[in-house]
């Protein structure tokens, strides 16, 4: 598979097209932003990291029963996955109380939640991400409401599979986001990425933060707190 | 009935204890507030208006088979109601875009959705009465689900009943927000106050604000809006 043109250029990503129209190429960019763009830095060696880790992730969820748009890995820093239409809904799981959740319910960080619950937040950057309900989308009209129940049930799946994956090498799963997007025949698609910079990690005994919080708060560094979670995956 | 202990004193009104301990005595005052009281005004004639806005409106729910805690109006500015535990959630029903609707999902203020919605606040003036989901009030552990079910039910039922009385005279309701208690027997009941603070109502013809928007935005005098409700309502 060769590169075609640069379909898509993102904060973390770069998405061309391949000789096959239902395949893209992806590539992972040595870049951290956060806050919406706001905090940015170059930080070599971060998108081998992601792609060496969501690589290890979606083959796991695969082995689980849970499919992705995941093909397979080319490269430290390229894979090959499945063209979706992406829905523009970020779905975030979460087990204990961290960041926004926190914030927005007056939760101590780090309060077990008495279930794992799902929200879904708009997918767009100028309305900065908002947190929608199920109506919102609706009207939205951006997914049918039996879209948002399988949104809603594969988040959980996901949770089901990947939270004792991450135990048992002693990191808690402690929330994260998904992406989905709509195949050619319609079906719905787990996609994007599963990294360090898509959920909350931290080592279960210390709390110590294995995650792209140590971005956003300057808590030392990312690669290698990312080196960490990948070779408790079992990377190199 | 006479006054007794001051019980609670909010933004708009004043509640003091009864002799009966189930009934509460309400006091509207002459108080504007907006953005979580960021800004503040005193208002002669709003107390007012607000009382007797109230009583018409829970009146006429009332003839439309709709319960809720007022019992009676006392004098321009005090009614009597039955006491509840207050839901500390905001329940807000939209027909149109507007306000922080408009604003989240980057709508067009004065869109019409393509159908009702019903969203929940988190009553909490330090956390700035944020959006929540079901699943947030479950982990708050504020309300039951069957209670949340209850509310979402009673709001739509509310709004079906007021949307037509005020299409009748002229006026859009957009949206209104309502509040919930639970009385002695545990059984959901609906409280508070719906007027102008609480609704947004647009002339149907101009599109003139006739509500809180007024004072929030500073577009006039919102005793004069205030009475113009009061007065297509059928009173004085
Ligand atoms: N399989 C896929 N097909 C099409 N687009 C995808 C796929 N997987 C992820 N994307 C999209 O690729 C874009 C680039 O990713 P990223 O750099 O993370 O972007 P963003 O700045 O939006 O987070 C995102 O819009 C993401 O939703
Ligand atoms: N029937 C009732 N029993 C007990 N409390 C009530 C009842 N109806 C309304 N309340 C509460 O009375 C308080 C005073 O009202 P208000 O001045 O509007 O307060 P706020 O500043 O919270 O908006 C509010 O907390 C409201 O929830
Ligand atoms: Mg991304
Ligand atoms: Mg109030």
């Amino acid at each position: 598979m060769n590169k075609g043109q640069l379909l898509y250029e993102g904060k973390a990503k770069r998405l061309y097209e391949t000789e096959n129209p239902e395949v893209l190429f992806v590539e992972y960019k040595d870049s951290a932003t956060a806050f919406n763009g706001e905090k940015k830095a170059n930080i070599a060696g971060k998108g081998n990291l992601n792609n060496q880790i969501t690589t290890l992730i979606f083959e796991k969820l695969q082995a689980n029963g849970i499919e992705s748009h995941f093909v397979k890995r080319l490269s430290d820093n390229e894979q090959l996955v499945r063209k979706v239409e992406i829905i523009p809904i970020e779905v975030v799981t979460r087990n204990i109380a961290a960041g926004s959740l926190a914030k927005r319910l007056g939760f101590e960080e780090g309060m077990a939640l008495k279930r794992p619950i799902v929200e879904f937040y708009y997918k767009d950057d100028t309305l900065g991400d908002p947190l929608i309900t199920t109506e919102h989308i609706d009207v939205l009209g951006i997914a049918t409401l039996a879209e948002v129940e399988e949104l809603y049930n594969a988040a959980l799946h996901v949770n089901e599979v990947l939270s004792p994956i991450f135990a048992a090498v002693g990191v808690t799963l402690i929330d994260f986001k998904l992406e989905f997007g709509r195949d050619n025949n319609g079906n719905v698609l787990l996609a994007d990425e599963i990294s360090p910079d898509t959920c909350r990690l931290w080592d279960t005994k210390t709390n110590q933060k294995l995650d792209k919080d140590v971005f956003r708060r300057d808590l030392g560094s990312i690669t290698e707190v990312y080196e960490i979670i990948l070779q408790k995956l079992g990377g190199i």
